[in-house]
């Protein structure tokens, strides 16, 4: 019939496990059907991504395919939801060719088993502009269970998920910027880093502990610092987190070795894409026995106390980028 | 804090009903509850719009953002839902002033009550290229009762809801194509056909009669020449539509009588944003007496007898632009 039809038969409808069943009935409808399992209610998130602002327009199509799937994956999981669908829409530059598109569905393909999640719909249009996509992503979450970024006490303890900053590090390798290059630096560790730019690692093991223990949580998208200062502000409250317990890759702690100055890059460097929560003291314990890829950094103080990170004096570091915002580029 | 979140306070956030409750928390935690009504369930759709290939850059935002809603409202009505909720992503241009932000966002506020729906989330980010608006709507239905495009079976009338063509007309007009612009026309009835193109006027008080009566329904975004081959490909029929039954509004009428050449456009051009339903012929008398805004035009064949749209004569038409697609242009 039309192009966008045979786009989406050729490239899309091969990414719904059912062909004529709920939810997505082979994407023939133009809306699909969510039934909600008994006892769970459902999470939605919306993420949108631009060439060449949010990835590089010549990364691989199966990255960037991982990617925008990935940083929905883990708005669902610092709520303390596994994913269960998503939509996508894809604005498309003119002369995208088929062999991008099969790579690109591959990737959703590849992804969607990471994250055990299906696509159920969505849009295709063209664009004169650069390639924009969009993925709205829904999730599935114990009744009752939702983790708000409001809920944090004063006395809650402050954890992340996974290390931090290593997506900043591998972006300021990416960019060939030279406190990067200066360093001696391990193949490995240099690939790990650039790895972790192009693919986030959201933890999905850990969305049912974050469902069951913590007061407050969200997703690290724009750097630790900032967010932490976003969630605090929500919360009503202030906190401390210390530099020193922030957990890092090796390939992190190589470069901060080397070169000192990246700290701030990994304290307030967007893209890490893992989980800062706050779990109440009395439940640190039973938490940290059954969580793995979990760290404790800091803790929660009332609103007066402010917000800080400090280092290992104590001393509250100053960090002048503050938030990491996509938007200000 | 950053400028995103600056944009969010001042022009999204007041969109959400309640700024501490589900399903939006008043956009503070990048992720949606829903919490489906007893016997119901969710439905979801997510259309994209782009600048100067769905609406004009310069149309007044108010419009732009009323068409991004009203196009995902008419998917949801179709499938015999009423809308809910939605999620909004921007992908700004540079230079888009407050100015344009306050009359879209207020221009939602419109649709929002117009519509009975609300936001409950997305995301904004800068782009180098044309605006890009995707909008998700999730849409509640009874249980059990959505109405799917498969399952027209031969000896079903065919209805639409509404009149057909006014929104390419209005585009013929907008681009002063000849066409219309030697036509002798009335200011009202241009002025109703600019007012087509800009805004689409699915019909809400529809939703809950397709839901009972129709045996399958899709929204006629893109002419109804081609959605009906649509329908009938994806039901595996044929079916016969009368050009003379197709409903016009007074202006199309007008056009049509001084303009025959015209009728091409009305029943293969896009923007309709109407729906085409298909119901048992036993339930066709009781479904015209509660049905406002609806119209038969014809009935469902079996598949040999192919598909077409026949004129006073019963002749087949010849539509050489067959369905109207965005994505090829």
């Amino acid at each position: 019939m039309t192009k966008e039809h045979d786009l989406i038969n050729r490239y899309f409808a091969p990414l719904c496990s059912k062909p004529n069943e709920a939810p997505a009935f082979g994407l023939l409808d133009d809306t699909a059907l969510l039934q909600p399992a008994k006892g769970k209610e459902v999470l939605v998130t919306m993420d949108t991504l631009v060439a060449d602002v949010h990835f590089f327009a010549n990364d691989p199509a199966k990255a960037i395919a991982r990617k925008a799937l990935a940083v929905n994956v883990s708005d669902i999981i610092a709520k303390g939801g596994l994913p269960h669908s998503y939509l996508l829409s894809l604005a498309l530059p003119k002369g995208v060719s088929s062999d991008w598109l099969e790579a690109f569905s591959s990737g959703l393909s590849e992804a969607q088993k990471l994250y055990d999640c299906e696509l159920i719909g969505g849009d295709t249009v063209a664009t004169s502009g650069p390639l924009v996509i969009s993925i709205t992503l829904l999730g599935e979450v114990e009744k009752g269970k939702m983790v708000r970024r409001m809920g944090a006490r004063p006395g809650d303890q402050i954890y992340v998920s996974g290390t931090i900053g290593d997506a900043a590090l591998g972006l300021l390798l990416r960019l060939a910027d030279d406190r990067m290059t200066r360093i001696d630096f391990a193949k490995a560790h240099q690939d790990f880093l650039l790895d972790s730019y192009l693919h986030p690692r959201p933890i999905l093991k850990l969305a049912p502990l974050w469902a069951q223990y913590t007061s407050a949580a969200m997703d690290i998208s724009d750097g630790l610092a900032g967010d932490f200062a976003k969630l605090c502000a929500v919360s009503k409250v202030g906190g401390v987190i210390e530099a020193a317990k922030v957990p890092l890759s090796d390939a992190a702690t190589s470069a901060l070795a080397q070169s000192p100055g990246l700290r701030e890059t990994v304290l307030t460097g967007g893209d890490d894409y893992q989980v800062l929560a706050t779990i109440p003291a009395d439940n640190a314990d039973e938490f940290e026995k059954n969580a793995r890829n979990a760290t404790r950094i800091g803790e929660i103080l009332s609103l007066e106390k402010g917000v800080a990170i400090l280092d290992a004096n104590g001393i509250p570091l100053d960090l002048p980028h503050g938030a990491f915002d996509h938007f200000s580029k």
